[in-house]
């Protein structure tokens, strides 16, 4: 006789600071269903972790599968991580979440093996598993969003450092007094070239008079601008708007540049909400300036690429850390 | 009957665009004696390469002892080296020096088995073996001199990259549109505080008047000015140098700052000429600096060090080199 398989599944999930999305995949990291839910991070820490698991649950459900089936959860955390002990060590976006137990707390509710690790690191994991076939040794993600974030992976592991917290990118200091960034600091890669420092720039030249297809679009105030806006107002004739991005591509040319210069990966995957919506646009740029910076030779076979993974990333990610870890673990 | 200990010796090699430096070791990283030759890097390689042979003859026989007792030649090389064959791929600063297969020559020289890396890479492995008792896993060694060069250790591992050109942290831009750097771009670390940014910072304020007491050391042109100069003059009250020399800290201190961001190494330690003579006005900008752009929690526990070595960090990590290289090797 016989039983429908079990624990077959793995789920994803990708924790931020608005919304939860958790994603079940096969073993193959083929995606059959997703849940969303809203973090309602103002809740504090317990409340959210509730909603975690109703996700994970949701999605199941969606999959028409029970958790009996499944074999591991992997979720991406945003903030410094303790993957060992599977705690949130500080997310600076989210109240109360400092030392918090995420792995023990969701393995108490989901009764799975729960794996936790920095958002970034997550996505990078996925976009290495699912997106690079030739499984290169030494691969950098960044994520250009909200924020700027990344992960590195050097010979084929996630790099941690001694703090557990390498991988910073966005938080590289590009121009010495440029502008100030939410860190304290100013000038770092994230006040240049995230989605907050480029609207920043848009608001700030629409008050100095500057005229943009987007207040026709949006309104004066913008009101719900996102990165998908700037690509329309751009395939509409917007000069400024183009401006301001291939200024925004040109930062992250820079950036790679450095990465390239200083770690000598041999792929530089780039993704985040600004890379899926712009990609045509930045791209080419983001390409010519960072062969610009690097010095002669040390770019020569390297790829700069821009991941399809999109929203997937983090989830992709997620199944991709549960496996692994599943497989790092001794068997009973 | 006991005949005399042989093969004992270990010969660091530190090959620099104007001088070679050749130091023989004890297994222990004892020093026993050097030898110093001028490179000559306008006759060519093969002249160079006769020279560092000869170098490495008169450090032994400075020392009362023979080549047969020597196991190994460790040599750290400017540019970008394949340690792995043992070839110059390519060297600014030395003429002629494209895919020169320096080990092969130098062990047909001096019938010893011979390895070679770069030379920052060399430094860090030399300061890291001699220096760092406690072994951590993640260093990052920074050497300020007429440029400024890195060498990155990895899980106890020198990390070398794609292209075997990791390191090379004199190259992040840190100020887009800042002083140009001898590589093309602009704002490099290097063009900021290496001491050619700082003797050029000083010659420019100069002729545009500034009075300091380097001009009555030296005269008006400066000539052979060196960095123990900027020492004595800050010792005399020179206010002007010592507010380049702080400027000059401020950003190695935010280079270190995006290196712990990035990588977030355990120990980063700062050596070369620059630092050598201006341990004591720099380190403690540096540290404070480095720390204020480290993003909370990344520098917890991490030491922002100077090295002891001085000049000998070169011939040490090219012991260390050739004792590694020994060890890794298939016995027969």
């Amino acid at each position: 006789m016989s039983e429908p398989a079990k624990q077959e599944y793995l789920v994803g999930v990708d924790l931020g600071g608005t919304k939860i999305l958790a994603g079940v995949f096969t073993s193959n990291l083929k995606l059959v269903g997703t849940a969303k839910l809203s973090t309602k991070a103002n809740r504090g820490p317990s409340a959210v972790i509730d909603r975690i698991a109703r996700c994970v649950q949701d999605a199941v459900d969606e999959c028409d599968l029970d958790l009996k089936q499944v074999r591991a959860v992997g979720v991406g955390a945003p903030g410094s991580i303790d993957p060992e002990a599977g705690k949130v060590i500080f997310s600076p976006n989210m109240p109360g979440w400092e030392n918090i137990p995420l792995k023990k707390e969701l393995e108490k509710r989901l009764e799975l093996p729960t794996f936790v690790e920095n958002d970034c690191n997550v996505c990078t994991l996925g976009v290495y598993e699912a997106e690079l076939e030739a499984k290169p040794k030494h691969v950098i993600g960044i994520f250009v969003g909200t924020g700027i974030g990344g992960g590195l992976i050097l010979d084929g592991k996630l790099f941690s450092g001694y703090n557990l917290t390498a991988g910073e990118v966005g938080h590289m200091v590009l121009e010495v007094n440029g502008p100030k960034c939410g860190c304290g600091n100013k000038g770092c890669f994230e006040a240049l070239a995230s989605r907050t420092a480029i609207f920043r720039r848009i608001q700030t030249a629409i008050k100095d008079g500057q005229k943009t297809v987007l207040t026709d679009m949006l309104g004066q105030n913008l009101d719900d601008l996102r990165s998908g806006d700037l690509r329309k107002a751009i395939r509409r004739g917007d000069k400024f708007v183009e401006k301001v991005i291939e200024e925004a591509a040109e930062y992250i040319g820079i950036a790679v540049g450095n990465l390239i210069n200083i770690i000598n990966p041999e792929v530089i995957v780039l993704g985040g909400g600004v890379l899926d919506a712009l990609e045509d646009e930045m791209m080419a740029i983001i390409v010519e300036t960072a062969r610009d910076y690097a010095m002669p030779g040390t770019a020569k076979g390297i790829e700069i690429i821009a991941s399809k993974l999109g929203d997937e990333a983090g989830i992709t990610g997620g199944a991709v850390l549960a496996r692994r870890m599943l497989k790092a673990q001794p068997k009973n």
